[in-house]
């Protein structure tokens, strides 16, 4: 089980790719690919496991609900509280946005 | 709980740094900073969790027991196994090695 996250980046996919790495009991460590896709209009992620999440390459806007939206770049990392409403605003339109989230049970 | 791995990175530091970024009950997630340590010759890691690593900036040399020793560049990725033997060879001499880890009970 290894790889290289920036290897193999699809392009132009119409929805994210996400790709499990690594899962146990209470933790799930998945790579994800935005090719400039974000959350829906008024759509919140409202999880039940806390999330870090880690950008490794490209760009994104988090906006976590009552905040303005945060830029992340490429080392930025946040911890996202279980049920902390939170939402991606955009990512990079002009090439991969490569994430690395770790899901655990909060 | 937020930052960005590759701030205020330590350098010449003696010992390897570690940082706690977020840790629940079967999870810790870690940044470990590098400034050319390795192993200590015959030493070798046996953890009772597994560890998904990540090499975020810098490079390495990682050794598991019985294999040639493989080299990380930014972007890789691998999971080691509970109790699988392993040691780090070498690590950049000439600047900061980032590692993400994630320590999970397996």
């Amino acid at each position: 089980m290894s790889g290289n996250l920036l290897d193999a980046l699809p392009v132009d996919l119409p929805e994210e790719l996400f790709t499990v790495l690594a899962e146990a009991d209470g933790v799930r460590v998945e790579r994800i690919v935005s090719n400039g896709q974000a959350s829906p209009e008024g759509f919140w992620y409202d999880q039940e496991w806390a999330e870090l999440v880690l950008l490794v390459a490209g760009a994104a806007g988090l906006e976590m609900e009552g905040e303005a939206v945060g830029v992340l770049v490429p080392g930025d990392w946040l911890v996202i509280p279980a049920h902390a409403r939170h939402r991606v605003a955009w990512t990079d339109p002009d090439r991969p946005t490569v994430w690395l989230a770790v899901h655990y049970r909060g």
